[in-house]
């Protein structure tokens, strides 16, 4: 059995079933005892659902105390009846927990174009009584899997303080599209915009650094609840740990993309500033030939070449200036010799492949993660059918 | 056996094999026997190849008479020695056709970071006795095939003139990155700024809207050659042929995208402008869930819904405006009841799926070529290593 996820003080909630689709915990409720700041992104998609409309509505103030996940029915393209379900599980939510209804945000994950199946859900809300037992957190991050296979969760302490992150994603799709929803959750002490400010920091490089096959749901959200009941904790230290925590849910998300047999990340260097790394190295992250060469464990520098070159717009980056490596190996523009080739293959060949590409002009750098393109992706998208 | 491709009077070449890498015909040569004009439009790869460069320079002035290919090989990332190889095969092709070497452009496509084997190049260009023969089209389609597996070309007339046009590609690969490339011949009498102007206009409804993998390759070139000798056409009858013979060509390079089955003609429309519906269609088509969706055939609306709501950008683009059909069977926002789908699934099992979105803005539209994505893709792209 392993170890439990520490929780915060004063995170209190419920996981189980509420009968979306079959027996299979498919909900969960965690909210602060007490008030607590939030700082909150969202997808921007031009579909995004009710549950965003909303959560982007209650978030706004920056006091939210937490949140209520629906997984197997996103609640998307459900039309008038679609934003009044919404409304009605945020506020069933927030009874439960006791909070107020605009100080609970709601996320949905699954099938897209169905309705809600509103009296199993209030039946299960009514039953409920207050106050709500301690959050279970690893049993929270199962209960919103959807094609994932595993549950995601890190925690870490910042002096007398616990923050802990639980996630779900893997692709755009279960049936019809998923989500990434990341919640993390603090018992530190932080000034509102110092948090906003670090959380923004913080997805910027980690969850706006993921990339699993280029296309975005309609429901992606992660937000960070802060009850200080542990009292105040250093700021550096606090960003420290969350982007440790964070980094760590986008390693196992990436690992764990549909069908996915590698983690890939793409380290971006010398470019003239960290915006254009991020373009570059997004643009070799999300290219199917790059995707399918490390599926095959072929250090295949032609492709990332390639795909550099795709960055027409960047017209300092110079073929004669760029260097690009395996691991730490250098394949381009050396020459490269078949042992130079045989250990490349043997670092592509492991779990986890380091694209290095350095464009030569500056230092600007930046990391981002994918996965491998394979017949499993091809299989879990093509042969299901609605 | 086929039909033979008309060849435009006054076209002279030779296509056979050249010894780049087997005993396959992998090299043509075709100019015209008098002064020509010339269009000509390239990568805009940051890795353009030494070919590119070359070509881009001599076709600069509008006056060229004639193209040499090279397949098997795609002179790329190969430094100066590289460069001198281009400039010589430019001069070796120009001289075995009787044209000044600045009025040649040469294409390569192949393998990346290779050098040529110029004594196997050199003694097949010295061995050829002038004149050259009248040019075949089929065979010199055919030299140019890498993972193609049908040569692909394309013939009109247009008065008393013909227009014939060739083309090769299939994805970026084979085996490191492969390229599209399309020549035209026209005995058509035209002005060079018309020529120009028109050619650019069909590309951008043609080629350019042409994705595959949304890769790009270091080396996609396309041009088209007018000597003139059949006398002046009418210039909207002129650009309705080239239209329709381009047209076709890129709809037999997405049917035969690497390991497609099925064409996937987007068509956006209702948008500000077709600029905003090429964005959109392009999001559509080259979308991996949208294209796996195609492959399954699922008509899964809520993965077209997802495509267009990735364009963040157009704020203009609401949900509630939006219409998506498949074939003429509308799936969205229309509930889609048992029997829609069912049409809609019969739609997608033939080997051509039209997908319709209507941004319900204005009149906008662009409709775009691609492919879905399978198991077969994968494979040829994974499990063929270096």
């Amino acid at each position: 059995m392993s170890e439990q996820t520490p929780v915060p003080a004063g995170f209190r909630g419920l996981a189980g079933n509420i009968g979306i689709k079959d027996h299979h915990d498919d909900f969960f409720v965690v909210a602060s005892e007490v008030p607590a700041h939030v700082s909150a992104v969202f997808t921007r998609s031009r579909f995004a659902g009710p549950s965003v409309v909303r959560s982007r509505d209650a978030a706004a103030d920056g006091n939210v105390r937490g949140v209520v996940t629906l997984a197997r029915n996103a609640n998307v393209a459900t039309g008038t009846e679609g934003e009044a379900h919404a409304r009605e599980v945020q506020e069933l939510a927030a009874s439960a927990a006791g909070v107020p209804a605009d100080e609970m945000i709601v996320a949905s994950t699954g099938v897209i174009g169905r309705p809600y199946p509103m009296d199993r859900i209030r039946s299960t809300f009514h039953a409920l009584s207050s106050p709500l037992p301690a959050a279970d957190l690893d049993r929270s991050a199962a209960a919103m899997m959807t094609t994932d296979t595993r549950p995601k969760t890190a925690s870490a302490r910042v002096g007398g303080a616990t923050v802990t992150g639980i996630a779900k994603g893997v692709g755009m799709i279960e049936p019809d599209m998923a989500t990434m929803l990341a919640w993390f959750f603090t018992d530190a002490e932080i000034d509102r915009s110092v948090l906003d400010a670090v959380f923004r920091r913080v997805v910027d490089r980690t969850f706006n650094a993921l990339s699993i096959d280029s296309d975005t749901s309609t429901s992606d959200s992660a937000a960070i609840f802060a009850n200080g009941l542990a009292g105040p904790v250093g700021t550096d230290a606090f960003e420290e740990a969350l982007y440790g925590i964070a980094l760590q849910l986008v390693r196992m998300i990436a690992s764990d993309g549909e069908g996915a047999g590698k983690l890939i990340e793409v380290r971006a260097t010398g470019a003239r500033d960290d915006a254009q790394a991020k373009r570059v190295a997004k643009t070799v992250v999300n290219s199917p030939l790059v995707k399918t060469a490390v599926h095959g464990a072929d250090p295949n520098w032609g492709r990332v070449a390639m795909a550099v070159g795709k960055c027409s717009d960047e017209t300092d980056i110079h073929p004669e200036n760029v260097r690009i490596v395996f691991g730490d190996v250098e394949t381009y523009p050396e020459p490269s010799d078949e042992e130079t080739l045989r250990r490349a293959a043997e670092h592509m060949a492991g779990d986890e492949v380091v694209i290095g590409v350095d464009l030569g002009i500056a230092d600007g750098s930046f990391t981002v993660y994918g996965c491998d393109l394979t017949e499993g992706y091809i299989r879990i998208n093509a042969d299901y059918t609605t």
